[in-house]
């Protein structure tokens, strides 16, 4: 089933570079293994602003929030959830 | 180039289920026929809402925007456009 | 799966009250066969409003959908959907 | 009487580990031992956030107060508080 | 118990005179009759506004809902409910 | 004449225990102060917030501005005010 | 006792013009004479709205009300009032 | 001087199709004229919705407000106006 | 020209009691220049808040730019600007 | 193609005054040589406000997004885009 996410992220202005660089990187290997997994099916970022909008493929909304609560950037994020379904008029 | 677009439907009560059905019947047209051209890359629909989310590939914010315009039910509509780019992370 | 979901009736000033009243029996008949049927598992009023709290334990996003797009009422509503997950102090 | 109480969290950045530990330790039993007593009838995690949907019964508007303002992560939620009653079309 | 109620009031513009004022009286009356029985306890306008600030002194949620809901002006009203407690400071 | 007032307090992470402790008897003798003086007239506690609704019977705006501005708590609250007068259907 | 007053006029569109007309000169010799007699001490157009910004000087909070409900355009105002006080560094 | 101003045009379901091309076509010859005349110097359609971002460089703010209340969409335009002035980093 | 402009001023808490004392001596002197040379042409306290409202009468948007930019509490401040034009209605 | 910006700065106050002044002097030369390039069409201030309306000149979104990442003050700024595209009434 398919979950419409958006995830804003703002980052303490006190975080040091390195602890910062350390979470960037498992941020980064956590979100490409849910995308070779077929888990993270769209990853797209806003033009603009430190956001992405992403399309999931998981299997309950259980797995979602797993997913979602263990995302290294999880407590500097913004996160709104939109189930989705088939549109009527989709090919 | 992406762009991430939402259209909320709000009909009047006033409309007549004829004309309604005429256009809802353009609507399906017009959006399939974008669909089959690659313009309408996704579409679906917000989960207990009469709406759906949609990703435009078009060449210009021009193209995008006579698209819209042109639709059917843009009268009816509440339309939010966000330009998209690659995402650093997506593979 | 759970869904909390949440319905704001609007009804126009000007429905017929033969057309109102036709339309409140078959919303309570449609709730009430969605409770009968183990979907529709909570339903409360909430005080002071012509609104509604629920909560629905459906198979899949889509039929959520389904069941809403459906109610009577539904062209009269604002509806939100928000998906539920067990919490880890639930007992 | 029924109270839907939603509880987001934002626990400040310069929280030190053990202090949280400890208070997430006591938020889980006092929330727990309320369940147990009957008073918070449901508790749902909602998908993708630090945040619940709670559904308390209690003997009146005080004794929730007393509950919510005693919560060991009350300073760190914003707490929204909606009075319910019986629907006319629940079974 | 003791909630705080704020009822604005929106008219349509196509109310008949005389409806209306058959429909104020009845307000008027219903309104009276409760602050004589005790349960409407504090009632004022607010400046400027068609809208009041209330004080409910009620036996249950439910019988607030019974009160509100019954409202001749409750159509075209906007009614917002919050539950009050006793402050620790008040003498 | 009389004010509707909200007072939302937001106490920053920071304050030392002591310190507040001394605010906080502070702003109760000053509020009790007030009662006594048939000032603060009406004072309740929102149900699961730091928060109360208050009505002042004061003799000018600026008076109301002068208790409001010298509330130990002041510079931690978000005050909203309300003028209000007699309701036609006030008995 | 002064109060800011802001009034933004949204006229329904079905209005015949000739009442329309009736009403904006009724409402015209209403403001007038209120400003004659050194109660509406200031008025003056938002560029580029249907708008204005007021001050009022009156005796009450009940005088305002009076004011503001006997304005021929009231049922198509949103209006906001503010008390306002002396400013410390006012000259 | 230079003002920035969004318009968002909604126009009522019930306008006769006669009438509203004679307002569009008022519309564009006003708009034209003013952009010969100097006034009017930026005007661009916002991608998907039916509205406008505009500059307009005026003698003053009274000019700009005759200018807009002019506009024959007026009444169903929602109007933002934001005066500007030069940026330091601009060349 | 005249604009209205509201100033609401947070401060945050770590400012050191003597640097307060400093910013808000200029911020008064300031202030009452601008009254003595007639471009702040009116100030009010809002009751209840650290906040006032404002009418400046300018040569220019740059002018009053100027001016709001400059005053030692600007940093503090969220200020709001909204150009005004004489009212037909206005004696 | 081009694309309407706004950007609201807010600063951290604890950022120390020469790092500051080395980050403002970098986005000075930036948003210039940008200017030179004719990438950043316009650049207003909005007046009160430490805030600026841009216009960008494009190849791409992604161009665009490249150039507002890499800002030097980006990480205290709001950032909103708005893609524009020709108004049929622009001569």
């Amino acid at each position: 089933m398919l979950f419409h996410v958006t995830m804003d992220v703002n980052l303490p202005p006190a975080l040091d570079p390195e602890g910062l660089t350390e979470i960037l990187d498992r941020e980064k290997a956590y979100c490409q293994d849910l995308q070779v997994k077929g888990k993270w099916v769209h990853l797209w970022r806003v033009v603009g602003q430190y956001a992405n909008v992403s399309i999931f493929d998981v299997d309950s909304p259980d797995e979602l929030h797993e997913i979602l609560w263990n995302l290294p950037l999880f407590s500097f994020m913004t996160v709104k959830v939109m189930p989705l379904c088939p549109h009527p008029s989709a090919l």
